[in-house]
Formats: C-alpha cells, sequence, structure tokens
C-alpha cells in the first residue's frame, strides 16, 4: 500500500462512475481503505476543468451516500480528484493525461465506457506510455455481444496489458454472500460430501429485478436478459456453487476451476433450446402497485421488438460430480420482486419413516440470498412439538448483517479494493469470459433460427407460464441424464 | 380415547407425584388430552381420606404450576382424584382399591415407590383381579442397582404382565429435543449421511447438575453418578444419537436398533476402566454464587464416603457406522452449571485453503441443548465481512422454544399421554435396561477392585482434572482403535 495510486476513470462523468464508483471509493477513503496518496482522475468529454468536476460529483455522488456522508472526509475526499478533458479516441487528451500520472505510481484505468472503445483506449495509453508492468486495466461489461466481439476485445486489450493486469469486473463477484459461498463450501466439513449428485436434486440462481428497462432502452434493445445478465451474472453464480474445491485461493487456481464448469455445461442444440429455455417479455401490467407499460411501448423500444426481457433455462453441468443435477437460471425485468438467490434443493431422505413427510417435497434445502438482504437459511425438518412424532419445516437463519457487526461493503468497494491491491481472484479471466460466450452463442442462434418471439408475461408476473412448467418438469434422471 | 381411564399412582403423596406427575396429568387435564371419564387414585399410608388427599394436592402440587395454573380447571382436575390408604405390601388394601377401579377402563398403575416393592405390588394387584390385558404398568426408576437386581425387578413384574404393557419411564426420552433428534437424523436428507465416522470426530453427552445431594443422601450414598445417571439417562442419549435408522416408529424397531447400540459398547476391562473412566466426589466450594459444603459433610452421608458424585468416561460403539469415534459422557453434581447437551463435533474438513483454518479445530459442531433452554444449533464456518477470505465461526440457530408457537409439553406430560395412548417407543424395553447394565456393571466391579477413592473436586467446579484430560486425548483413531 505504500506506492502512490492513480486512479484514472474513462468514462468519469458516467452513471456508473457517480452511482457506484466515486461513493465506493470514498467509502474505501473513509475506511483508510486507499493508498495514502491516491488521487482519482476523472476523463471525460465535457470541457470540465478539476473544479467543474469536483462541483459535479458533489451533487450527483452525494446524493447517493445517505449515512456514509460525513463533511470533513468529503472535502478530503474531493480534493483527491482531478478531471481531464478529452475525446479518449485522440492522441491529444492522453498527453494532456500523462503529467498526471505520477512516476512511480500505481496505474489503475477503469474503461467505464462503451467496450467499443476499449481497443482505441488501450493503444492511446500504450502511446502514451502509460502502461508500465504494475499498471491494471478495469473492463465493465458488456465484455461483447457474442463470442467473437468479447475475442476481439480480449485481443485488443492482450496487445498492451498482460492477462495479469486485466480486471473484468462482475460486480456479483464482489457480494459479500457470493464470497461466503466459497467459505461455506471449502471451509466447512459438513457441506462439500453432499455437494453433489445424488445428494442434491436441483440448483436455482435467480436474478429478479422489478425495474424495466429505464434509459437503457437503444443498449438493451440490442442486448437482451441473456445477454445482459445469464452470460455473465448468472454463469459466475453457476461456476461458483458447481466449481470443485480449487487447491488454493489464488485467482488462477479459482478460475481454472470456474473455467472447468463453464466447458462442462451442456452445448444445448435446437431441440434443447426449444425444450430447456423459455423467452419472455413483460407487458403492460402492475408492479409493486405501480400499473407500468410494456416492454414494446417504453421509449425508444421499436414497437414490435423480439427482444427478451426474461430468461429461464434448464442448464446441465456434465462431470462427475453434477450430472443429472438441473441448474435452472432465470432472470427478468418486471418482475414481482426485485430478489437475487441461489436455492440448493437437497434430495429427499431415501425413505422416510415419518407417515406425514411421505409427500413433502424439499426436506432440506439451502438458501443464499444476495439482494434485497444478503443472508444463508438453511431449511430442515424438524419434530412439531406435542405426543407423536409430526414433522414441520424449520429455518436455521444465519443473518449476515445482524451476525457481523461490522460494517459490510459494497460489492464496488470490495472490488475496487481487490484491484488496488492487485487482487485478481474475483475478477473473470480472459478464457472464462470466452467459455461462457461459447456456452451462450448456440442458444442465441438457435433463438434467431426459431424465429420465434419471446413469450409476453404481464409486468408483476414470474414470467411466462412456460419458465414455471420447466421448474416444474422432473429433475434429470435415468433416462434423461447424458 | 374412548375408554374410561382409572390412573392409580403408588407413592401418590410422594416428591414425584406432586412435583411431576400431579402437576403434568392437570396440564394434559387442561389440554384435554385425558379420556373424558379420567379418575385419578392415589394410593399412600397416610390414613387420608379423599379430601385430606384433595387438599395435599392443592396445597403442594398447585404451587409448582405458576402461570398454569386456572382456577376453574384446577377444581375440575381436583375432582377427578380419589384416594386409596392402604399398605402396598397387604392385601386388605387391595379389597379397598378394587371397587374403585371400574369395569372397563382402562387401568394404569404408576409405581412410584421404591424398586423393592415392585414386585409385591404386581402380586397383589394380580390377586385382586386388577390386571387385564389392558393394563399397564408404569416402573420408575432406579430399576435396580445392578444387572441381576434389575433382572430380579424384570422377571417379578413379567409374573403379571406382559412385556407390551409395561412402561419403563426416563424421562430424559420425553424431552421435545430429544425426540426432535430423531427426526433431525431421519427426517433429513442432509444429517444421516455425514453421521458416522470418519464425518463425527466425537460425540459428547453432558448432564451437570448444580444441586448436591439434598435429602436423597441415604439413597444416593448406595448409589452413586454411574448407577443414577449414567446407566439410564445418559445411555439412552447415546442410544438416540447413536443408534441405525429403524425400520418404522414402531416401539420394537426403535426399541431393537437402541438395543443394538448398547450391545455394541464395547464392554471396560480393568485397563479401560482404569485409562478411560474417571471418578469425582465434590469437595466443599462455591456454586452459583453460593458456599456450599463438600459431598461427606452432608447430612446423612458417611464422612468418609466412597461414593462418587461425577463421572466422565469414554465409551465406544463398536460397529461399522461409530467405530473409532469417542463417546464422551459426564456427569455431576455440584458442577457450575445446570446443562444438559449433546454435542457432535465433526471431523476438520480434510484440506483447508484458507490459511486462518488450518490450526482452528471444530470448524463443524452440532450443540443439541437439553437444559436450561431446548435448542438446536449448528456452528459452522462464514466469512469475515470485508476484503480478504478470512473465517469465523458462526452459529445457525434452531430456537425450539420461539420456532413453534404452540405450548411445549413436559417431558412427564408427554410420557403420560404416551402411556395412556399406549405408545410404547419412548419407553425402555426390558432387554435395553439389562444390556445397559451389562456394560455398567464391568465399571462397578473394576472401581471396586482398584479400590481408590473417588477424586475430590471443589463444588463449583467442571469434576477432577483427570476429566479435562480424558476428553483431551487424541480421539481413537488408527493403532488405538479396536
Amino acid at each position: 500500500m505504500d506506492a502512490p495510486l492513480d486512479l484514472v476513470i474513462f468514462g468519469g462523468a458516467g452513471d456508473l462512475s457517480w452511482r457506484k464508483l466515486l461513493p465506493a471509493l470514498y467509502m474505501a477513503h473513509v475506511h483508510e481503505r486507499l493508498p495514502r496518496d491516491t488521487r482519482i482522475i476523472g476523463i471525460g468529454r465535457h470541457g470540465w476543468d478539476r473544479q467543474a468536476y469536483v462541483d459535479f460529483v458533489d451533487r450527483s455522488a452525494r446524493t447517493v451516500m445517505a449515512d456514509a456522508f460525513q463533511n470533513e472526509a468529503w472535502t478530503a475526499f474531493l480534493a483527491r480528484l482531478d478531471f481531464v478533458s478529452m475525446d479518449a479516441t485522440e492522441a491529444a487528451g492522453y498527453a494532456r493525461l500523462a503529467p498526471c500520472c505520477r512516476p512511480g505510481s500505481t496505474k489503475v484505468f477503469y474503461l467505464a465506457t462503451a467496450p467499443g472503445l476499449f481497443a482505441q483506449i488501450c493503444g492511446r495509453l500504450h502511446e502514451a506510455g502509460l502502461i508500465d508492468p504494475q499498471a491494471r486495466v478495469v473492463l465493465e461489461k458488456p465484455l461483447g455481444h457474442d463470442l467473437s466481439s468479447a475475442r476481439a476485445i480480449n485481443e485488443a486489450v492482450a496487445c498492451y496489458f498482460d492477462e495479469r493486469q486485466v480486471y473484468r469486473i462482475d460486480h456479483y463477484l464482489g457480494k459479500e454472500t457470493v464470497q461466503n459461498l466459497m467459505v461455506l463450501r471449502f471451509g466447512n466439513a459438513i457441506f462439500e460430501p453432499l455437494w453433489r449428485a445424488p445428494h442434491i436434486q436441483s440448483v436455482q440462481i435467480t436474478v429478479a429485478e422489478t425495474v424495466g428497462v429505464g434509459t437503457r432502452a437503444g443498449f438493451y434493445d440490442q442486448t437482451g436478459a441473456l445477454r445482459d445478465m445469464v452470460q455473465n451474472h448468472l454463469l459466475q453464480l453457476l461456476c461458483i456453487v458447481a466449481m470443485e474445491p480449487p487447491i488454493s485461493l489464488d485467482p488462477d487456481d479459482v478460475r481454472d476451476e470456474k473455467l472447468k464448469v463453464l466447458r462442462s455445461l451442456c452445448r444445448m442444440d435446437l431441440h434443447d433450446v426449444r425444450q430447456d429455455t423459455v423467452r419472455g417479455q413483460y407487458s403492460a401490467g402492475v408492479v409493486e402497485g405501480q400499473a407500468v407499460t410494456g416492454y414494446c411501448q417504453e421509449s425508444g423500444v421499436p414497437a414490435a421488438s423480439g427482444t427478451e426481457t426474461f430468461v429461464a433455462l434448464r442448464a446441465q453441468v456434465r462431470n462427475a460430480r453434477w450430472a443429472g443435477v438441473p441448474f435452472f437460471l432465470r432472470t427478468g425485468k418486471r418482475l414481482p420482486q426485485r430478489r437475487s438467490d441461489i436455492i440448493i434443493d437437497y434430495a429427499d431422505p431415501p425413505f422416510s419413516i415419518f407417515a406425514d413427510q411421505r409427500d413433502a417435497p424439499h426436506a432440506n434445502r439451502l438458501v443464499i440470498s444476495l439482494q434485497p438482504e444478503e443472508s444463508i437459511e438453511l431449511q430442515m425438518m424438524a419434530k412439531e412439538p406435542g405426543s407423536g412424532m409430526k414433522l414441520r419445516p424449520a429455518f436455521l437463519k444465519l443473518d449476515l448483517q445482524s451476525a457481523f457487526s461490522e460494517r459490510r461493503a459494497e460489492a464496488y468497494e470490495r472490488l475496487l479494493v481487490d484491484v488496488i491491491k492487485g487482487r485478481l481472484t474475483h475478477f473473470m479471466r480472459r478464457d472464462e469470459l470466452e467459455a461462457a460466450w461459447q456456452w451462450i452463442d448456440p442458444i442465441l442462434e438457435a433463438w434467431q433460427q426459431l424465429g420465434e418471439q419471446p413469450h409476453p408475461y404481464p409486468a408483476g408476473s414470474w414470467g411466462p407460464i412456460g419458465a414455471s412448467a420447466l421448474l416444474a418438469r422432473a429433475p434429470l434422471r435415468g433416462a434423461e441424464a447424458p
């Protein structure tokens, strides 16, 4: 933590910056997680000087901090800011940026811009002599819209940065509960022996949003839920659930295991896609008591858009641990609740001596909630008080908010500190990203080939009927297993 | 529940009756667990009439009921009472008892007397024609002081009652958490596969009392902790922890499995007893802030008494499931806390990728508390909030008191209702009782042969030093395993 830090944010006045990055950096500043000599240099085309940027951050970022705001700390934090007004595609600006980056400092380039600019920015940074072996680059999603575009981005970045300098960020990997899932699995003796077929019957991963497309229509309509959420967040969660124990916590040991999971995903053909995926698009409805418009009526969305705002699919991990265990992935906009969770359904006991348990499914279920609260809950059967031996579900709950009194950093703060400390474990490696696209591409292609409109679902519902049917279908066993 | 019930309590004015049985019956009455037409007939030598007994119960039992007391219900309960003044050893009394027991009623004879009277009472009941095929007899501990005396009692009782009519009561088996342990094990899919060596490293069963010998010196000094507590309560708990899944909840299916555990207990020879048992006797000390006297200074105890008030021992269950897993049993009077629990220590994960876990024992521990509160708690490792992957123990807790809103009956109430309903599952069968003595007898004999005084321990401590040493010794593995 001794070297000074120059943290350069391309897109320094963008939404991500003021909503997430700058508040996260401020929290890291307050809790002395930043090197003493840290400067944060915003980059943008606004023609602002430093003071104009400071004023902008003071107006915008400050509004999202609520209780965390402290006048003195905030003033000290603002003093760390600088701004370089430039067009990121033109060499001229880099000549002005270069002197802002101090010799001997650790340089972190956070590319919070459209990915189309990544290659050019890296090239220009190189030309300006700003990339030394200690420099790091942070890449925000979307990293491509298919395998070939993702490869192109990765290749371009690789011309200027070694893989060990590249931090592909997925903020789901920064969530406390997701990291806790690794501890749960590998730090305890009671989970890992049963963490496999046939002890686990199915895994459900849900990322449900109540929001609609909002102001992102232009981008989103070109993208859809599969690319926007499944390819990154949901597959990353699936990897953490399904991976083998890594031989250590070193970044490549962990990422090797995640890569193996992605490579074990059963590639879907046209038949599989028809049978095991459901595309949906929200129509008008009511969410959280508010009447809302349908997706095709949103501003900026073509009236006949065929983009999906919901996906449910059944994935299979073909390896010794998971063969026959379905992984249900589900994500959508305008769903009834904002809720992200991972549900591990254990198989039923092989036989029950308790009469009332014979038809009751899911004696045991582990629920790992990421949103809105982070918690871990184990459902088990307990005895109903009284004479007789009647069963009833009970919950062993680990409420992370109250179990640990420490402040719990937001995902972005934790991941930014990881970047500064040079810890790559919770970032995606190039081959992981590409393996994810390799599995996603055939689904996209099959959908195109099938040429069907997504199934409409009323805003405020849990997606098209077919999605529940997918989940209700018997788990993969015997004949259906690969 | 249609047949009228005549419940006859021998020792109807004794401590057990007014402290436990009558309050339990009152609760069963309030909650309509008794047959509508129930009469409770106290037997004693007091020369009382019915009203004198009612007055006695009203004065005594009422005091232990606290919140449960309701005037109207209590009056209705007292109306169920009757009393027969008689000497239980003489035929004359039974002639007066007979007409109190109605033709066609279910007759339950609760023998809350010294066990020396059991044979005679049963014989007299038989002579008086009171034992029909529906009659039941409830036997209170102590059922003998060694194998041969226990056999003698059982044989005498068996002359008049079939085994299916005999309810040997151990109120530990009536505790909600103990019964819950069976549900935990056999109603869930997540415990049973790991409920064995090598996944479980050791089991500790503790029944700790803060009280001293009190008014029981005469009996206790002839008995000691091994007979008074280990032979019944602790071994019964061990059976519930260790038994194989029964093929059903039918009484004999459950008791067959418990018997197998008792028969699998490794019989101790002189060497084993010296190595794996610790006898203690409390000396003067301080318990719960009160200075208390030593055992040999208690009224009614010989000044040079060699009776143990504390036992710790290491038992082995020699079968495929448990070979090599030590079962530590521990009980004593004048210990620092009143506490009964069963602790299941899981083996450590075979390898830890978390640096800070490498020396930390007991990642996982299941604590089943019977007293003072009933609860089930699972200790596991969770991630410390913040950057990095530091581990910290956390607790998943199932608080039975608050998890279930229903009233939770006391052990005696639950067991009395079982007797009335004819449910034998939670009562000891003759062969179980004798198998327990079969394992206890060699320990008693070895102690006698060794001729050592019990180790003194100050009242208010956790017993002699040797007891902790026993626990601290490496678990049975490899060479030491049978």
